[in-house]
């Protein structure tokens, strides 16, 4: 190979050396066995996928998916999200007798960056989805679920905001009329851009009474009173139904213990076409970027022949680590150095020392160039080497 | 998307479901403990590479590797193994002060297949690679830690066998002088294709006694006395050195208390280019592929620049878990049902059994549309529903 390419890996692509392993390897499994317990079941997916079953079907934009063909000219996809693929299995082997069914993951997902950026073009989600429940006690389980997931990671800062985007479209469409009115100003709202979102207000023919509601709306974000002052600006039933959802959402969170964590903020748009009811974005002080994200999607199961309600959420394990920002651990090796004489007695004492649990590696002397570079990487080193019976230490 | 592809996964793509899933689990985490416990550190590297760093570094034909094109032309692979990712890691920033380094993965590996043929396009290994040690307590590590895992897993009824791929050429070559006559030969013991080598040998321009050697050699196999019978074929020194090898793993295994799974299988060729020393395969008896093997390959860091010995196995889980025939563990799952009048005693009841790690659906009984199987479904179900203050159980 070219010296160039020699040690290089693809754009966003990432090696994960023993102890950041080590760190996502013990969130991974406290995170997976809260999951566990609340009943949901883990399961596994291709990491390539048809791009007309599952890409297409996926919550991410074209031109992140990586894309290959197969023998037989199809295209396949590396999987971007493991919403598409789960309602895949849901519809295809899991909906019986129309039970509600509770699926877990942790998986790597792929999206392709376009330049360097310092963004993963892999990296880890863990998720739920319970498919096949219309109730808001869904929606709760999901919020108090993602709450408790995190806080057993051992993260206290975060903060969850709740919105809800049938309330967002009702509200616009209520004003604005039209649909691409409403696409255009909900825009705004998906790329966090206030300050366009209020230019763009501004430059509309609406009476100063409209625009008006259009920046208060802006401010509904705070506690369980935010909902009563979204009903003043709201006329409309479908408005008004998403409203009550959001308030039967809070008494269930607050049966549930977890609503300190919980705030409303009804200008989330997390995703522009994806979700269809309550949604929800994790936040850490230190991270600019969700750790978490989820919500209602119930129109994704149709597309697979079985229309069922259907939510979930899914935790970046990467920014949720950043956000721990944990302390490398610091690995306890013993390091048995032997030479042939006393190769036998090496191995007895390593086996000894691993049934108890200890973490021993056993080195051939004559494998080591550099007697002092071994010394100074274990902190515990025993060298039984030569004829001697006793041990130097 | 099409009615055609609705449920369909790619050529050799498969789906992993709970009670797989678990099983998975269960006996990676009892593999992964005793390969720290050896020392061994876990990495993981990234699914996608550049085809020119290690697609080409690999020990996998080309016609089985999923490439794609990136946005500026590079071609990607999914690995096809792990060695190779492994051995850019550890040239580019491990191999400090010619110090061994013990590395270990699980992880999915992809080759593409040109047929339906029920062999999976992507399986999951779980191996360690040694590297920068050129002792044969290296080789023997391997062998015995192989050993020791696959216990660990629990299967009690598999045979390991060693060979040596320098003995295999240097005979060969001893015989049949040049290296195109040497391969010929060697691909018929890669494809264990042994009447096509009594064939290939008979039809062979060589002394009657040259030709008794080479079928001689297919006997090759058995314990300790399978060295000594081999001495007796061998007249160069590339022969003998690969014997005498043999010879001192075979006291490091019984050293390490691990000789009753070893037999030696001197036809062994594992691959046609990769390793170039000790070389082995483990075979369980009622699956009819390996489901480990390993060995020496002392060139491969040097096409990442930093020439040093190194050995390694990978075992296939999918393989490991087909010998163990284990039976899908019975899951005990409580389910509580109830209606939003008692929602706040349903999630104290769950919490409750959750806190002494039992597992606990919790079930709004508006999202089930039939009582019937919902109740069928679980052998535990507890109905928290109506006015009423005592359970209905």
């Amino acid at each position: 190979m070219s010296r160039l390419f020699m040690f290089e890996k693809p754009l966003g692509m990432r090696d994960t050396l023993p102890n950041l392993y080590d760190m996502k390897h013990s969130i991974r499994t406290v995170m997976a066995t809260e999951m566990k317990q609340w009943g949901f079941q883990f399961i596994e997916t291709p990491t390539l996928e048809y791009y007309e079953t599952v890409g297409s079907a996926s919550a991410i934009l074209d031109q992140q998916l990586f894309k290959l063909l197969d023998h037989e000219g199809h295209t396949l996809v590396l999987r971007p999200d493991m919403t598409a693929p789960i309602a895949r299995i849901a519809a295809s082997k899991l909906l019986k007798d129309n039970m509600p069914i509770r699926l877990a993951y942790s998986a790597n997902v792929f999206r392709a960056q376009q330049r360097e950026g310092g963004r993963p073009a892999e990296f880890e989600q863990i998720g739920v989805e319970c498919i096949g429940d219309d109730t808001i006690s869904a929606d709760g389980e999901s919020v108090a679920l993602i709450t408790s997931v995190i806080q057993a990671a051992g993260l206290e800062n975060f903060q969850l905001s709740v919105g809800h985007i049938g309330f967002v479209r009702a509200f616009f469409r209520q004003i604005l009329g039209t649909e691409e009115r409403v696409e255009a100003l909900t825009r705004y709202l998906y790329e966090k851009n206030y300050v366009g979102y209020r230019m763009h207000v501004g430059g509309l023919a609406l009476s100063s009474i409209d625009k008006q509601r259009l920046l208060h709306f802006l401010k509904l974000r705070g506690g369980e009173e935010v909902i009563s002052e979204a009903y003043s600006l709201i006329e409309n039933d479908q408005g008004k139904e998403a409203l009550s959802e959001l308030q039967l959402l809070w008494e269930i969170i607050t049966d549930y213990g977890q609503e300190k964590s919980v705030k409303f903020d009804l200008t989330l748009v997390s995703h522009m076409s994806y979700y269809t009811g309550i949604l929800y974005e994790v936040y850490a002080g230190n991270v600019g970027f969700p750790i978490g994200s989820g919500g209602r999607y119930d129109l994704l199961l149709e597309k697979f022949g079985k229309p069922s309600g259907a939510t979930g959420f899914a935790i970046r394990l990467d920014r949720l680590l950043e956000s721990l920002g944990m302390n490398e651990p610091i690995e306890q090796v013993i390091c048995i150095v032997f030479s042939s004489e006393r190769r036998k007695e090496a191995y007895r004492l390593a086996q000894e020392q691993r049934q108890i649990g200890k973490k021993v590696v056993l080195q051939d002397i004559n494998g080591v160039k550099d007697i002092d570079a071994c010394s100074n990487q274990y902190n515990d080193i025993t060298f039984l080497v030569g004829k001697a019976k006793e041990a130097m230490k």
